[in-house]
């Protein structure tokens, strides 16, 4: 099986120096606690509460996929899907790292058009509606929520579901797929009284950590990915994250990599890689290690205000937007480049300008040649300059290396977690914007916040400065 | 005319508290500098060295873009921009900003399919290549490089000039604009031998500041954007910007604050439009952002290493994914929205589901109501947390407006400069990642730095840790 590399000596004090990089000592001093998060971890996996770390075995849960695929396969020429944060990022990062740039643009037999909607912006909205509404009839809606009572999820899908009843009378219950709790909640019981067909949100996996189920792997499938690879491949990472040495353990190094050089300033962790496929693994990146770590209070303290800020960038694209600062700006980053060692096919860079001297070197060179010569020049700059770097190399783009990248990263959150000593699977903070959005939308239940929130903005427009 | 607004108050000691906010006395106490900075710049601007400022001013710019315009457009259906950097980003925040999401889907007539083209990897490239092939008679190249030496835009340009001769013959020269150099380099000297149509680059405008030259405007303008009123709306806000009080000049005020506080440790600063149209501004922000202020000397101190970093953000998708960290987390960071007071045309939430408990507060509203409770609510949230904000407010999204917030934060990225006492239009940074690309390519000249380089990377294999 192709295997995701770990490449971590340019983050170590001997390549950096010891005020940027790590040492052999703080590794050392962070292994007791890493041993000891490794036995922590093994005992709640076995007592069923690590669910997202068993994922990759859920053969039920790939035979469900299996037959929603088969079932609306055959006819659907368009997927929407409508769902935010935890029900839309994994769908967006699995389509764009496995499938064509170019996928909706040329569709393939039996292999949809895919939109993802993840956000209410009437513009957007709009032009999907209008895009999609010749080919209704072919349309597939899979709305993604464990309630079903998110507000953008929820507006949306009573947009499209009064569209396809419009459009297709009292059938328009055939189109519509619901991946959501599997007992309760609204959108639970929304699809008993109209009779969706429905996949599940699994129990006790958060939105960040529920790519590799059904919520990320019905699109997949649908638009032509193997996912038994996928898990095969996260199942693969599994076999590797065993011991209890950080040294020996890829997610558990990740994770300590990381917390010692935030202590040490660095709160921002750029993931950066040098494929355009791969780049909005970038956002799925950010929400795993943004709503993962960032809190206001530890388990045993409060206000520890902990987090490091995610980032994602794009090689080679921002060597000329962000690496000019990444050199000589702050020292404040820790830098991760996903490397590709092999793209799909070679593209050759052809000779034909071979007579113009200062492009000569091109000349008879490819593409994949160039990429990687980028990624190495950016890696030796940053050396240079004595900002820490990682690499994560994929031997090739495939189903298998995404789906270990995919569970090195969601394991190595629970280590970074754990070394915060906070809780990596809430996210307490969102709540109050989500009650603000309520309470202006004249929810009941909310008056007293209302009152409040338009308070903190009265007179607004007086302020503006222009 | 339309214009944007900012409001700024809850970026203030009095709206955050003193340690997060900016105080009365800080802001006069940076008034001086700005006055300074702001007469200085208009001496500068007076000696033409502050090209940029007075693009919008540039009939004959103008003109010519839609000279080539009216020559290529006729007959366009596909438009590929090659170029990288300043020479893609503010031609794909205009399109994204300016025309409909299903632009390239559904192609209306005389204004073509857009794709920019920003990175050398080769199976984007390729998914690109074969889905124009067939159109190849139609489709129109527009490399955009000042010297034509940029690695990545050269190999494209190779690559796409080869498929044009190939599938056209000796007609292919006619297929392709250049946008570059005036007098000399590779490329302009390539255009002389082969006989392209060109557009300039402006002399002594940087490509970070070059979206609304020639640059950014042919594209824009193809594709059916109005460039007059983008350069109306820059022109308009330049009027706002006369003042050197800190208080009354909106670009002064931005980069008063965000220097204040990045002093103070807040060393982001993110841009999170309530948009899916606007978010793409966000990576021309970034590059403005990083390639500007991330130096590591400064005009009158070496080892400065200035530079707050740039992150783009999305409304109201983020508030799932990183509104958990922006509250919670370390307070490290400014944050700007930009919010939409009207979207092109409004798009009713249906009242079929009224008969939901849980939902009744949605049916009969509307997606811009609740695209703004969202940002409202957010900006409250993050209040509560004594998080600075900004807020730009789009009367709605048109050229005119687009155009002012363009002008505005370049020209707020000066006076940033100026205060950290850098040079803020140079990138001395990454001449290194370029040379090292070179010496990896085997261009004639590097052989020292390969050496270096393989030496650097000498047995990375033997230290994978998987």
């Amino acid at each position: 099986m192709d295997q995701v590399k770990l490449y971590w000596k340019n983050a170590t004090a001997d390549a950096v120096g010891a005020e940027h990089g790590v040492s052999a000592q703080e590794l050392d001093d962070i292994a007791p606690r890493i041993a000891e998060l490794h036995e922590q971890f093994n005992v709640e996996r076995k007592a069923g509460n690590k669910r997202y770390r068993d994922l990759p075995y859920d053969d039920e849960m790939l035979k469900a996929v299996g037959r929603e695929v088969k079932h609306f396969g055959r006819k659907c020429e368009i997927l929407v899907v409508l769902g935010i944060g935890g029900s839309a990022l994994g769908n967006i990062a699995l389509h764009n790292a496995l499938n064509s740039y170019t996928h909706n643009l040329s569709p393939k037999h039996k292999r949809p058009q895919l939109f993802v909607l993840d956000n209410v912006d009437p513009d957007q909205i709009r032009s999907v509606v209008e895009y999609i509404t010749p080919r209704i009839r072919n349309t597939v809606i899979n709305i993604i929520s464990k309630s079903g009572e998110t507000a953008e999820t929820a507006a949306q899908f009573i947009l499209f579901r009064d569209l396809l009843k419009k459009k297709l009378g009292k059938k328009y219950a055939a189109s519509i797929l619901a991946t959501t709790d599997a007992k309760g909640g609204t959108l639970r019981e929304i699809c008993k009284d109209e009779g969706y067909r429905t996949l599940e949100v699994p129990d006790g996996v958060g939105g960040r950590f529920s790519v590799l189920s059904a919520v990320g792997l019905f699109s997949a499938a649908m638009t032509g990915i193997k996912i038994d690879k996928l898990l095969a491949g996260a199942a693969h990472m599994d076999t590797l994250l065993q011991s209890p040495d950080v040294r020996k353990n890829p997610a558990a190094l990740i994770a300590a990599i990381h917390y010692i050089l935030d202590r040490r300033g660095k709160n921002m962790a750029v993931m950066m890689p040098y494929s355009s496929s791969l780049y909005y693994l970038g956002d799925w990146f950010r929400q795993l290690w943004a709503e993962s770590l960032g809190k206001k209070d530890g388990l045993n303290k409060t206000d520890v205000f902990a987090g490091q800020t995610p980032i994602k960038a794009l090689g080679t694209t921002d060597q000329h937007s962000q690496v000019q600062l990444y050199r000589e700006g702050p020292n404040d980053k820790v830098i991760t480049f996903l490397e590709v060692q092999n793209f799909s096919r070679k593209l050759s860079i052809p000779k034909s300008m071979k007579h113009v001297e200062t492009l000569k070197y091109l000349a008879g060179s490819d593409f994949q040649t160039l990429m990687n010569a980028e990624k190495l020049g950016t890696e030796y700059a940053l050396l240079e300059s004595q900002r820490p770097t990682l690499s994560v190399i994929f031997p090739k783009i495939s189903p298998t290396t995404v789906g270990q990248f995919i569970y090195l990263y969601e394991c190595a959150v629970s280590y970074m977690g754990g070394l915060y000593d906070i809780n990596t699977y809430d996210q307490p903070a969102v709540q109050l914007g989500k009650d603000a959005t309520y309470a202006l939308m004249g929810k009941p239940g909310f008056d007293d916040l209302k009152t409040k929130i338009n308070a903190a903005v009265a007179k607004r427009d007086e302020t503006f400065l222009i």
